[in-house]
């Protein structure tokens, strides 16, 4: 599989920092870095830029606020040509912290949106791109969020966005390949100066295949994290996606390198992958918010009581 | 997805048994077989049949012989609808050995083989439907096995076999979507009066979205396993499967208390799941056998030169 238009957005640092609260140390941001960039994968999506206004930086690491400065410590002296970005949720960012493209060692910003949100989400990636940045909306929730909103969604997208992007973000891990085709057709029916990308989630193992399946119907950004790692279950496994896209210009063995050297070690630290919860929760289409407090919990292999549960609130509706 | 024609066979004890020599003790395999009846799954494969005098019964445990005095301790006193079924490979059983099936407590006998040993397996499958089984044959490592003679043997199967079902065995777990569509489809327009199956491995995390594709273009027996267990990387899990599926006759629950109780403790002993060798040798289209003998070294997480060392071999071809 080769087309040479895909773009592969590694989110290791980003999306697993929602396990750990940021709290990634420099030493081991760097050697991602490193490794990804030997790789010759296209993004790394180093954290989000919250304001810490709203967020404090004793209960934070670094990559929930993403400093000039610290992002500097990261990339000083490793050659690269992999852009930098970050995330920037709706409300929590204060649009004169993010300085022009040029003065900043970011390359390009994605707002993560839900659909209700999209006028908020586009007169942001405008604001951004005025300001030198390439731009991507990354539209949440979508297993949940189907209805007639979405079409328009995409409609204003088209039409009033400066977006470089638009992702197709499968929050809950719910979705096959049959649900992910169907999307992906319907983005890319809408979308047409726009790239389509796909971010998947992992706790149904099946982050990779529908990642596999949006590039089948033309999504072009594909979103990946060293050996899986990201909220709850995880997304899509880089190793795995740069196995099936062989582009010669990707180098897999830094990546297997990291895994032997950082992520074994981590995993042992911090927990990410096929757990039962974040299965029973995938399956249901719901929000891994809850089997992520059951893990924390004495009662973390209680999965029987667990899906009583998500039954019992899904009758509620 | 509720499909009247789908029938699902729980492989845990018999593809399980590849990790630990078939050395499962009598009450973890009642329990096994107690949760798997409860949840109303179809079929249970216990284990190989294979001739005492050529394997150790020192060497490997019950579960590589199924003598009916065995099963019969395991399925005593429970109440079930779940057909028992047995595997025998080519060359490894003593035909004498199985009894008409009027006498046994296995329905269903199933006969894995390469391509190129497709007469045997006919012959062997004929024997045993005269003798009252159900059969099936169970092609495997297809992934390496696409020529001319597949279909030649899929041919031979529909005209001279009496198979029930022809399985697609992703030996290597080296299938995508694309490449499972198309094998299904090969399947279905040849085997017209037998209905088709599928096996997947899991290395690439592909197993169950393997299976959905395969559901997709009407395969109507499926293989499983609780909490994915199996050979190397393990199979397709079969939680996610019963969630996938929706058929109102099985029950999820008695699954995820026997992963609760049985497989979490299990899982700290012996291994399988989501480990790079495994994913190396699946994205390579390689047998585990390498990583297997990987896993058990002092190099277990040596990623990089297992990569290469697959890589100098392909080149020997």
């Amino acid at each position: 599989m080769f087309r040479e238009k895909i773009k592969v957005l590694d989110c290791t640092i980003r999306d697993g920092g929602l396990i750990n609260n940021h709290n990634f140390d420099s030493r081991f941001v760097r050697e991602v870095y490193k490794a990804v960039s030997a790789a010759g994968i296209d993004y790394m999506e180093i954290g989000y830029k919250n304001s810490p206004e709203l967020f404090s930086r004793k209960e934070y690491g670094a990559w929930k606020f993403c400093d000039d400065d610290d992002i500097k410590k990261i990339i000083d002296g490793i050659e690269s040509k992999t852009k930098l970005s970050v995330m920037v949720d709706i409300g929590r960012v204060n649009l004169n912290d993010v300085k022009p493209a040029n003065k900043s060692p970011i390359k390009m910003i994605r707002v993560a949106s839900y659909v209700k949100d999209i006028d908020k989400a586009i007169s942001m990636v405008n604001h951004f791109n005025q300001k030198g940045y390439e731009t991507a909306i990354n539209i949440m929730a979508i297993s949940k969020d189907q209805g007639p909103e979405l079409d328009e969604a995409l409609h204003q997208i088209e039409e009033e966005s400066k977006a470089d992007v638009v992702y197709i973000v499968d929050s809950f891990g719910a979705l096959y390949q049959e649900t992910t085709e169907y999307l992906v057709k319907k983005f890319t029916n809408i979308i047409k100066t726009k790239e389509v990308g796909f971010h998947g989630h992992n706790p149904q193992q099946l982050a990779f295949s529908n990642t596999i399946e949006a590039i089948i119907h033309d999504a072009n950004y594909l979103d990946a994290t060293v050996y899986g790692i990201g909220r709850a279950a995880g997304n899509c496994p880089l190793e795995l996606l740069m196995g099936f896209l062989k582009n010669p210009k990707f180098d897999i063995r830094p990546i297997l390198d990291l895994i032997s050297n950082e992520f074994i070690p981590l995993r042992n630290k911090i927990e990410w992958g096929y757990i039962i919860p974040f299965a029973i929760a995938g399956m249901m289409n719901e929000h891994p918010r809850a089997a992520m407090a059951l893990r924390k919990s004495d009662q973390k292999e209680n999965y029987r009581e667990f899906y009583d549960s998500l039954v019992t609130t899904e009758n509620d509706d």
